[in-house]
């Protein structure tokens, strides 16, 4: 937790939080900070700044807080995932999170088990815990927006074509030729299939709506390898 | 396992391998295959190759294998991480090795706890277990050599400056202002300390020794998250 996260209903007053939950636990047992102590805090979807300790009782901490700085800048990578097994999703959405991407679509794929579609991890809060935890981890505040796409092909017709107009788009695709580029510059889309890949007509339908098929060396990659690989590569920086 | 590497010890022919172990229950329960169907194979140290299954019994599968086809080239990226905790390792060892690095150094660092580097993970064994996982995924055939050097400062004095004057060397700071380069094509190391960052002393010794200071964006990642983001990043492509 590199950053303590705030929402309006913290606030006690004005200028002051009062924490029970998970962050007052961390506050007290993983910092082991006593009263006095500045910490970095931030206001979920607003900005950055600094919190001096002023309480701290057995089930609860009271924070002063003043908010000073802009979260770092939203990267304009946007990721469309076939939805992966839970215990990988987890991982991917805080890294996704993390590496400051504000859009994830998960979509279905021939290949993505009908029950991940059920996975409570699905379920809103759960997202938004995950999506929080990557925030806490790379020090933003702005949460991605994750939409679910458990049908491929009204995706398809619906959506995917204006999504692809308006963006740099790009299918990883182990025996592509063109190599992923590196420092997207521009709006960039890029898609990622589940572990054994898109099937050829999910591939066929994602180029017919404007994606280019790029890869990262002739290897087959974890999903979760290839997604931070990939984002890694496209950052600007 | 997107190929089935085999050693000298499975042969009983000049073309022909046993196997009994879990590449066996690969072949049998994942699979699901059956006598005459042809299988991605590759020799640990050389070459990728097909395999027919000419006979199957409930504890082991008969494999005619032919070698034909190079591996991928090794990619001349080679990273010196302070030790994870064995749970990131593990993956991170697979994803490293998916991503075709063939130097691996696992080194100290005051922010490690001393408890990883008693881990059974580290045992000859169960690294190579997880190297394989990482070429079985990747359909790669050549092992990375994995160095373990549990005191910081020894190694400093007496190998690092060797090590750095061969190569590009860099090293992940998020602080840096110098952006990660993407598409190394000379031979490079990229250090990346532990949770929380190598300490001031530390970083100053890796500088000294040839490591340029470079970041990723300002957000801080995971370490697993760092690794794959950055090493996708300076493929070669």
């Amino acid at each position: 937790m590199n950053v303590i996260l705030l929402t309006e209903e913290d606030f006690i007053a004005v200028d002051k939080v009062w924490l029970q939950d998970r962050r007052s636990l961390h506050i007290q047992t993983v910092l082991a900070a006593e009263p006095g102590r500045c910490l970095k805090v931030g206001l979920l979807g607003g900005d950055l700044g600094q919190a001096i300790i002023v309480r701290m009782e057995p089930h609860g901490v009271e924070l002063e807080v003043r908010f000073d700085t802009a979260p770092p800048p939203p990267v304009d990578i946007s990721l469309l995932l076939a939805l992966p097994r839970p215990k990988a999703l987890r991982r991917i959405l805080q890294s996704v999170t993390a590496l400051g991407v504000k859009q994830i679509i998960l979509i279905n794929s021939y290949r993505v088990e009908k029950s991940y579609w059920q996975s409570p991890l699905l379920q809103p809060e759960a997202l938004m815990e995950q999506l929080q935890l990557g925030l806490e981890q790379a020090g933003d505040t702005r949460l991605p927006e994750v939409l679910l796409r458990p049908r491929f092909k009204p995706f398809v017709e619906d959506e995917l074509s204006t999504l692809a107009a308006q963006a740099n788009c790009l299918l990883a695709h182990p025996y592509a030729t063109e190599p992923c580029p590196a420092n997207a510059t521009t709006p960039t889309w890029i898609a990622i299939g589940p572990e054994g890949g898109f099937i050829p007509y999910e591939t066929e339908q994602l180029v017919l709506a404007g994606f280019r098929k790029i890869q990262l060396g002739s290897r087959i990659l974890r999903v979760e390898t290839a997604v931070s690989a990939l984002l890694g590569r496209l950052l600007p920086t």
